[in-house]
């Protein structure tokens, strides 16, 4: 137990994911408030066309007012399941999220789940209804990236009785479970090595950090080992990008030709590094002995790169293997699981080299 | 108009898939067969455990032996649609479906459509589950992966009335509407450009092709080139592997270690040819100078292997999109498109050279 944010939280318990619970409206409950019967509140439900069009407007209101769900009202009535558990992922390009959710995958389908993944192209719009239409479709469990996300989603899920792990990311204060890593913490440790090597111009392309708390924490923490060295905050040249090689090609021109150019670049992701690496090529850089670069995600692309990228290696299929234990585990007990951290950490490949 | 297999088949009309939907069993033709009320019918598909256990199997037998889905039920009674499409792919790792997935997404999502995935790791069981389970969470339509699977599963589309697209792939005497490209055709076109090159003895590093229509189309378009240009059927050596680039490495030094070792290797995909180009590095042979390495696919791999791959490009943006507007257009009018056909053709970067 630890205090945090003036609230005693129990570690790995994480009972505000369930705390709403035990008020969940049911179809009496709409029945009531709409002042129709049961019956017609399921045939609203299910053959809408039968219902005259004034009725149904009036349960169809009250259902939303309430936040009602059909689906969840059956498992509640007749603890029935639909083995269905759905994943939603920023994007299905470049295969950043793609290995940890097929490990994610496999551990489901050898205990009887099918997974459904919908991508929300890093929009949080879209992530939102996607939460929805997943919990519409009867999912009985969800996974999502990272913490960031408006309250009203947590909420849903949480009236909805939807047992959700948060992956990719650690936070223990949140109070959600999640089976993650510490992006801040990563990165730090990969940039204390390369300020240690000699290098005091600084440069990161990164992911934008505005809806994606994975790109802000690698930031603060190139941040935190420029603090701990001594280095000031302007040796940094901080570029946000979206995300792809091309994006990171031309930002990586950018960063070259700034009036102090970094003898170091940081990149949020290995899908940016790449382009970055390409960009080099093309331009007659030499990597490592001009310039360094330095990836986030250790993703194949990292590995067939040339040269090799030294990159942050992300366990990505022990994140996706332990994310669907916990979920399985959550559905059989009833009980949110234990937040796992797990380690990501630098690789050293050839695309570091001491600043001389 | 043109006569296959003794049938008359209209082009892109694709009847067929739809040949059923007109005797497709209702709630009434469950409850007459069971011998029960439709509310009873209703109540076991809803709330099953609010109906006594014998009544229940009984019910749930019928629903089985009739084929009766509750959500197409629901559809036809209602025209209810839920707006959400799946694509069931292969494997969501390498980013070999992704870029075409995501362009499927996006011009689903400007239509107001949620895409849900599901992949089978290359399983024709985990595939049969995966429609079933997509159906029975009310998916509208489906995109599907090539033409080969049990007839069973068309049926079971058929009978629900599931618009279905089959995608990577182009067999217009099947008579399923599809988006594709013509595996062997583009495969027999990179095939003869490398025998014009001077290539006598071929290697092809393939996925598996029992259950994999597109690995087998690329394979005999290998050999339908080499039958163009007089080369003996014992010139090509064929390795089946898994999908991968360990894979591919692996396959690749077998390949070198052949008594009559090629000089130019044909990869199935992009994933294989950069296991190959990697695993050639690694044993200090040069591409393209002592051997040439061809891939299929163009995913992003591709271009930022090194050297640059020379391979099949696959228009997968374009793909997903006239994919999705097909499905759109069949939902909203009724009618089944017409399949189309998409060029796909050899990219030449720096892994073939002419044999010296």
């Amino acid at each position: 137990m630890t205090e945090v944010a003036g609230r005693i939280e129990i570690y790995g318990q994480c009972e505000i994911v369930m705390a709403n619970t035990t008020s969940l409206p049911t179809l009496q409950d709409v029945a009531a408030a709409a002042g129709v019967s049961t019956a017609t509140v399921s045939r609203v439900i299910n053959f809408p066309a039968q219902v005259a069009p004034a009725t149904r407007a009036k349960v169809e209101a009250t259902i939303a007012q309430l936040g009602y769900s059909p689906h969840f009202g059956a498992r509640v009535m007749a603890a029935r399941r639909t083995n269905t558990v759905g994943a939603i992922i920023p994007t299905m390009e470049n295969a950043v999220f793609a290995r940890g959710l097929q490990a994610f995958q496999d551990e489901l389908s050898a205990h009887g789940y099918t997974m459904l993944v919908a991508s929300t192209g890093y929009s949080a719009a879209n992530e939102a209804e996607q939460v929805k239409a997943l919990v519409a479709r009867g999912a009985d469990a969800l996974l999502l990236i990272g913490h960031k996300r408006d309250q009203a989603i947590y909420d849903f899920l949480a009236a909805q009785g939807i047992p959700t792990i948060i992956t990719w990311a650690f936070d223990p204060s949140s109070g959600r479970p999640s089976v993650g890593f510490d992006n801040a913490a990563a990165m730090r440790d990969m940039a204390r090595q390369v300020i240690d090597m000699g290098h005091r111009q600084l440069a990161l392309i990164s992911a934008e950090t505005a809806s994606n708390d994975r790109a802000m924490e690698r930031y603060l923490g190139i941040q935190a080992a420029m603090q701990d060295k001594g280095l000031p905050e302007e040796n940094l040249l901080f570029i946000e990008t979206s995300y792809g090689i091309e994006e990171g090609a031309i930002a990586f021109k950018q960063a070259m030709s700034a009036s102090n150019p970094p003898s170091a670049v940081f990149c949020g992701n290995d899908v940016l590094a790449v382009g970055a690496l390409r960009q080099a090529r093309d331009s007659g850089i030499h990597v490592p002995d001009d310039v360094s670069i330095i990836g986030f995600d250790d993703i194949e692309l990292a590995q067939v790169a040339y040269p090799p990228l030294t990159t942050v290696h992300v366990p990505h299929r022990e994140m996706g293997r332990l994310a669907a234990a916990a979920l399985i585990g959550w559905l059989k007990d009833g009980t949110p699981p234990n937040t796992v951290e797990l380690l990501a950490y630098p690789v050293m490949r050839s695309t570091l080299a001491p600043k001389d």
